[in-house]
């Protein structure tokens, strides 16, 4: 009943993270009736990416002529500190705070059983060599970035033992009430952190 | 610090139905990290909507020759009934049924103050002029398959006020008991509906 074309669409579109099958069926119907100029600002945007380079370094997305991003070819950066991060918007909510300085690794996101991809283990290898040709096979310090949740301890536990050789401390973000909280409403954990690690 | 090609595509993907800001952002990286052959798939099908027409009767989508979807231009569907439907996907939903073999007006999404678009103004006028010359200028029936809501029931009423010259019969779907729904949880108006159109 529907034009291939939308089955298509549809089959394409469902499987994008948090979009399914009714979410794609009602962007491609939205779409058809938006006219054509609408549609091919969407194609022009897509295409867009296409120019878009991964940093050879640290994965991050940059368009600059050779492989490295532009937090990795900023020499005013700091090269003893590597933070690893989840995701690209890890890294930039990092990035915003001004708090950081050294270099970054996105390792991509983790699963919940701590098993690594086949991606994810030749971007740690990256690290690795980063760190052999740039600190001498030592980091002063290895940021481990991830959520403070289960699985992120579990991971961060992980890739601390992968990494041990590599930095002289291995750390994870701090833990505590975050601004704006209550005590009264905090849990067990959160509490329990603010005081072992209160400032 | 993004790239303007990542802009650009958050720019245009949060302005989708049900895509905001931190989707795009997300669906962009997934994207970019899925590789060019995953982009040029999202780029085909997009591209395929291109050759999607809207049927110049009920607005239904097609890829016929001619400017009439399959719906319309099916000679064994009855001339007599009419079903405004808001969406494409009620009208799919209703073929899916089998139970409604007449012809269907696709008027978009109605809003909460009643109001009609100017292009919804057009389509019901091209419903008016198609009652005109297949039904002399009153069909047996109109059915407003609009929702069973409070705004439903308000843009029914205001769609049965201008289209009232035009059926002999103005009639909404009938309300009632769900299949497999509960007397005991059902509410006082689905109750009362399921008792006054008892079958």
């Amino acid at each position: 009943m529907l034009p291939e074309q939308i089955k298509k669409f549809i089959a394409v579109f469902e499987k994008l993270p948090s979009i399914g099958p009714r979410q794609a069926t009602r962007l491609a119907f939205r779409l058809i009736n938006s006219g054509k100029e609408k549609i091919r600002s969407i194609k022009e945007a897509v295409d867009g990416l296409d120019k878009v380079k991964l940093c050879s370094r640290c994965f991050f997305v940059h368009t600059n002529s050779g492989s490295l991003c532009s937090l990795c070819s900023d020499a005013s950066r700091d090269n003893d500190v590597y933070m690893v991060v989840e995701k690209e918007t890890d890294l930039i909510s990092i990035e915003r705070t001004g708090s950081f300085h050294g270099r970054y690794l996105i390792i991509g996101e983790l699963t919940r059983s701590g098993a690594l991809e086949v991606w994810q283990k030749a971007r740690l290898t990256t690290l690795k060599n980063t760190i052999t040709k740039n600190n001498k096979g030592k980091a002063k310090e290895i940021i481990l970035a991830l959520n403070p949740t289960t699985y992120g301890d579990l991971n961060a536990s992980l890739l601390a033992k992968t990494l041990a050789d590599y930095a002289t401390n291995i750390t994870r973000l701090g833990r505590g009430i975050p601004t704006g909280g209550e005590i009264e409403f905090s849990d067990i954990d959160t509490l329990s952190s603010s005081i072992t690690r209160r400032q």
